[in-house]
């Protein structure tokens, strides 16, 4: 089977969006109520918000499962308190949830943290195992930058998170680290927030001597193919020779993964050419970040899996491991769930 | 000829450091003068703190002329006030002038802007026009983020930056986009800071309509192989398309330029795959960011010429253009002063 590990519900029913109005206008005018704690969606809104985009692409592309979390440009940490972020932070998630019972051969659920800015990551701890125990999500995606692209959060490897990673590596579920929208007016978010911070995060993990001896089975995925690390691949195993890291550079990738979110050929081809295919999980991100088509090839931009169908150098048991096998391994409760139906 | 259009004088006379250590600590303490405006460094000081780093490098690699410029990472334009980059900047770029005066066949040089956070870069046109006019010099360098690492100026398309352009038009000098070291605990420096701020940069250039329709000629060059962006070609296409830019992406590199500081095969095979040939600039910045050997080569990291050399897949007619003919077209003052000496 194939899985998609990064899908975010980009194209929910507009209710959604009208509901995170109401609750920011409330912020504004406290004298404002909500009329309900979330927004009335019915399950045919949810069919239809998918049937026509993500499920379509599935069934184009021949992909059979999607990882999928709350759109990540709007969980907009920086905006309000932390209130207000877990309050939508449940809305969300609970959206994903339906999803996922309504579609459960194509959907598995990854959530959203009620993270905010100069908040500590502990407080996430709840939400996180809400949706693992009682959801039955396999993940979560993890914001190191709370504040909107003004990176006020201590490094990812600072015993500021570790209260999350004991209860992730308690609940055995992996992070994407994923931030949002961007309120810096230098980065725009897809373009160069997103991509930044997935080089900022490898970096940071590449600098630390101690999170992965504190925690040996805590597993980061760094998504849109892991920024700019593997073009620059032989500036980081530089880098961690130059440092003398201990453990070695190759060591880090017991725990750092990257999906396939690079949306050419060239990219892939260099991707799965210096990255271990161990560490390399199929995505795409739609409907995501680009939904243009290349006028070159005729096929969307993040049709991702065309690519790696195109390298040849993949032998076929390698393949199976960046379409299925790894994400099976990074997400054991995937592979739990797929066991128990057979798969 | 082999120009190599990134190098920073990493290895500059000890005396240059213990001179900053004056200046800064004559801002904490303003009773402390400086004993001289400038740090006593004598010619054989200079030329030995060369012959073993960038001359022997040179040699060994069979490049011939680098555009040299002062240490990145210690312009530091966050430290102090305006008035303190001013008198670092000077000092540094002075210190250049003696090395392409003591080696002309293998320096040129290109200068340290005078930035300072929050202060307007027309600020800067004075010491641009000094080192273009009276040292020789045949660019600059220019710093997106002088807060080091906050990225609190306005974006490079942003007309606060427009005295600065008009200035390099008429002066017909180019710009190498180069953030300094982070201050920001997030971002490490070579690892992070850098490949964020050439990723960044681009993306504010795609997103301008006016920028190159209001400076024409004006010329980027995006060092580190242009951070995350080449191997990402496909999402900066998709993004430009999805955006309906006009003028489309492609025109984008009638301005914008990226070096081959990118330190693995397969990384420059990327490279020179995807960005046109006329585009992309020779460099090294040896002695730099990743100092070691690599052991699966056998080889310097930064010795990016190796790597070029090994893509079958360019002419050399195509190689001549990487090594020398497009940073005559970028660099046009350097290409006069080579023609004067009949190269």
């Amino acid at each position: 089977m194939i899985i998609d590990c990064h899908g975010h519900y980009t194209t929910a029913p507009r209710e959604l969006e009208l509901f995170r109005d109401r609750q920011l206008a409330g912020l504004a005018d406290p004298s404002r109520k909500l009329a309900a704690p979330a927004p009335e969606i019915s399950d045919d809104q949810i069919r239809e918000s998918l049937e026509k985009a993500q499920l379509r692409f599935q069934r184009e592309r021949g992909t059979d499962l999607t990882i999928f979390s709350p759109r990540a440009s709007a969980m907009a940490h920086h905006v309000g308190t932390a209130a207000t972020s877990r309050h939508w932070s449940r809305v969300c998630n609970d959206l994903i949830h339906r999803v996922c019972t309504l579609y459960p051969d194509n959907f598995v659920g990854v959530c959203q943290l009620p993270q905010s800015p100069g908040v500590a990551p502990a407080d996430c701890v709840e939400e996180l195992e809400r949706c693992v125990t009682e959801l039955g999500f396999i993940g979560c995606n993890l914001n190191p930058d709370p504040s909107g692209g003004w990176w006020k959060e201590p490094p990812l490897t600072d015993r500021w998170w570790y209260p999350l990673y004991e209860k992730m590596v308690e609940l055995d579920v992996p992070a994407m680290i994923h931030v949002s929208s961007s309120c810096n007016p230098c980065f725009h978010a897809t373009g160069a927030h997103y991509i930044n911070a997935d080089t900022t995060a490898f970096m940071q993990l590449l600098l630390s001597r101690d999170l992965f001896k504190d925690f040996p089975t805590l597993r980061f995925i760094i998504p849109h193919g892991g920024g700019a690390v593997p073009y620059h691949w032989g500036r980081y195993r530089g880098l961690a020779l130059d440092m003398k890291r201990e453990p070695p550079f190759e060591k880090l990738l017991d725990n750092v993964f990257f999906d396939t979110c690079v949306y050419h050929l060239p990219g892939i081809e260099l991707l799965t050419k210096v990255v271990p295919v161990d560490n390399i999980l199929f995505a795409s991100e739609m409907v995501g970040a680009v939904r243009g088509i290349d006028p070159d090839t005729g096929h969307h931009f993040d049709d991702t899996k065309r690519y790696i169908d195109q390298i040849d150098a993949l032998s076929e048991t390698e393949r199976h491991r960046i379409y299925e096998g790894n994400a099976r391994r990074v997400f054991p409760r995937l592979d739990a769930r797929l066991k128990e139906r057979g798969m």
